[in-house]
């Protein structure tokens, strides 16, 4: 062990959100440390977010193309899947992180490369992968950004079958022929699009009776309808109950409960994440380690006044924008309490992460896409709002007919009868990712629906949508 | 003459504006008349945004498309022409109106097909095609939305060479081998646009120093960057002086200022609107005949308490959402009025355009798409606002480089420093006309910064530009 450094904060992880912990606290003019045992840039940079948009937006680039007349007969071939992975490699920096490594620098931020321990309250060690030791003690505030990992299930032949996780599903670097999906959710419906349209032939073993469970119902079915025209086979109801891989490089056979076998190359697991915390020295400040860590509006440890956890270990959304939010607030936080100020945590406050449970944005970059933000008519309801959702057929809006011939689509909006604000919206259908932010500007700005008729969309855009969910309000239809 | 015919409200123009006002006063259960002496539907849905769409939309997917790893080498080629003018056909109904009669029947507003004139205070006379006469008295309201037409400039030659104006250009059923476009306004852009990928060489004459004027500069400058790429000759600060015309169907001479001559098959100009007022016996109600009517914030025309004009026929914002959006609250305030209730004309009140000055958006359709809602930083100063504008490059934002490779683009936030609430945005690139309604919530619902904070962009979108403004605002960069 050499001597302790001393820090103003310490960071446990440099994924996005760890980074932003970083920036934020280092703005505000203290001194940070990041600890960092893989790559800086975390999960997003390589093995999530950039690589799966790599591989997806060339699948849903075509989709686009092929609904227009006089160019879709240019695009009814496969992708050039060589071309897309390799574009993929780019974006990932050819899984190098020297980009961020200097961003790091340059703010006055300083890294450590290795396994980092809490050891007690504001202390840490960093263990490098050369042997090497470090003891950090950190003056303000530790903060945890160690992020999620993909689990496995404990069946028969599972590690012998090395199946895919997410991340060997966004940085492979071939095409399966035949690839299982076991899963129905963001995960399992994006890769299911993406290698599909490079050419494998994909089955998604979904166990419960729809994809996408945590978003409107109607998300699922257009994602499998979707899906489905793509070439991908479905099976809804299915149970895996083991794995039996060919020799080492051959064939893998998923057998069913029932008995039933299906064939493929590859089986990915897109079926739940895990909190990294098992290894960081929880136990050290009286805290469970492999948990997920509860935390406060400002990201604050609950019964700590000096550890933070931001983005996926404290469960609260586990999307990379809202780590980075989560990050941008709890920075801002331990900033003023390090001045002796007190947080504004009161809901939508400086230092308060409101939008994680009342405006959550998540697009799924699937054909069609399907995006979503704050609360689902379900969740509206359970949380005792008194609520209303109005649909509309986005098939029907003469900018989506232009955008897509034969667009197929569906949007609903989620208001609170009481206060008369939105909710939540859902748009699922080619061209929504964008649209979404809107719905998020309306959900976190709480602009009440009187309002919202004054924003006009442009004639003639998919936005157009917008207007019709609110004559769908005003008349008690859709 | 026959006997006069008593309707709540009469409505001369059956074009987008002038169908909102019977849907809002029939809902409001007064009886209305629609007069229109063309096809029901308007401008917009046979000569302008619906069949302009449908010619661009081809256009922009294949722009999309070019810049996608794996995709790209599919999409060298031009588009079918044949395929593209056939669907355009298609969404102008073949250029026949019977979709449009049939839902005004089923709201049960009454159709006269001829020319409609006032001929004093609520009294409307109906020519009709052969010659038949309707007198129609109106009981609350006259309402005027007959729209504006293309102007052709008084040079020699100019008749006799039948040039396009956007009626032609919308509805040519063949591609000219050379198209010179007059004018560097949306309409000019966006036919260069569709003309250029469906064929023809086109070469755009404008007489200012750059496109799209009216919006901020750079959308004009990336505009015409993307206009020179896909092959388009752009010549700036040129004057037209004459046309000649070689035959009736032979080539057209363009004379330039000058003396230089431009050879072209077909000549456009989009060099300005005129107010269709000339013909509607406005000087037997006291107003000046073929001017633009100046109204109020709920439309009512100037010194009158019974008659309104919506759309472009006011001036007040030459597109057919505002149109419609003025439709709605004139309609509204039509019916307030006639039940004896004082109409909300203040500010985002419910019979107030405000909008129409304060949150306006347009999509220009080219590639790249422009996108504006709200005030130009010029604009803003102009009317006395104490503003800020943030600028941020759209190529570095992750979304936009995963939306398109190479993208290239801008934003601009304009910030009121007073209120700390967004007066107007810009945003220039590739799919920026979706993620345009985000701007226009916000600046139509007055969201304060600091509230905008918690709109979180989905990662990786477009949107994440929203982001990177509020960082160069609160940092005092970009």
């Amino acid at each position: 062990m050499t001597e302790a450094v001393e820090y103003d904060v310490v960071v446990l992880g440099g994924g996005p959100a760890g980074e932003n912990v970083v920036d934020r606290t280092r703005a505000a003019g203290l001194s940070t440390a990041l600890v960092e045992a893989e790559l800086i840039g975390g999960e997003c940079s390589y093995w999530a977010c950039v690589p799966s948009k790599a591989l997806l937006r060339p699948a849903l680039a075509r989709a686009d193309a092929r609904r227009v007349p006089g160019l879709a007969p240019a695009v009814q071939g496969r992708l050039d899947a060589p071309a897309v992975l390799a574009h993929r490699d780019w974006w990932t920096g050819h899984w190098k992180d020297d980009g961020q490594v200097d961003w790091l620098a340059s703010i006055g931020a300083h890294v450590y490369r290795g396994h980092g321990r809490l050891y007690g309250e504001k202390k840490i060690t960093v263990t490098s992968p050369e042997g090497d030791h470090h003891v950090l003690v950190a003056r303000h505030a530790v903060v945890l950004a160690t992020g999620s990992r993909a689990v496995l299930p404990d069946l028969p032949g599972v590690p012998a079958a090395r199946p895919w996780t997410s991340r060997e599903a966004t940085s492979s670097q071939h095409v399966p022929g035949r690839l299982a999906i076991v899963g129905g959710s963001v995960v399992a419906v994006e890769m299911a699009t993406a290698w599909q349209a490079l050419g494998a032939r994909v089955t998604l073993l979904v166990r419960g009776p729809q994809l996408l469970p945590r978003m409107e119902p109607f998300a699922g079915e257009l994602v499998a309808d979707g899906l489905r025209e793509a070439g991908v086979a479905i099976r809804t109801g299915v149970t895996v109950e083991a794995l039996v891989r060919d020799g080492s490089t051959g064939p893998v056979t998923v057998v069913l409960q029932g008995g039933e076998m299906i064939g493929a190359d590859e089986v990915l697991f897109a079926t739940g994440r895990a909190p990294r915390t098992e290894d960081i020295g929880l136990d050290t400040v009286g805290l469970a380690p492999a948990a997920w860590l509860p935390v406060d509006e400002s990201c604050r440890v609950d019964g700590t006044d000096w550890l933070y956890a931001v983005g996926d270990a404290n469960h609260r959304a586990l999307m990379t924008h809202q780590g980075k939010y989560q990050a941008r607030i709890a920075g801002a936080a331990i900033a003023a309490r390090a001045a002796g100020t007190a947080p504004d945590t009161t809901p939508w406050g400086a230092h308060a992460a409101t939008a994680d449970h009342a405006a959550r944005p998540q697009v799924v970059f699937t054909d069609p896409e399907a995006a979503s933000v704050g609360l689902t008519l379900a969740e509206a309801e359970r949380a005792g709002h008194r609520a209303r959702a109005v649909d509309h057929d986005l098939g029907a809006v003469t900018g989506a007919g232009l955008y897509a011939h034969g667009y197929r689509g569906k949007a609903r909006m989620v208001v609170d009868l009481d206060r008369e604000v939105v909710l939540g919206a859902t748009f699922v259908g080619p061209g929504t990712g964008e649209l979404l932010h809107s719905a998020t500007v309306a959900v976190a700005g709480e602009v009440p629906l009187a309002r919202l008729w004054h924003a006009v969309p442009a004639f003639p855009t998919v936005s157009e949508v917008w207007l019709r969910l609110l004559e769908a309000y005003r008349d008690g239809s859709g």
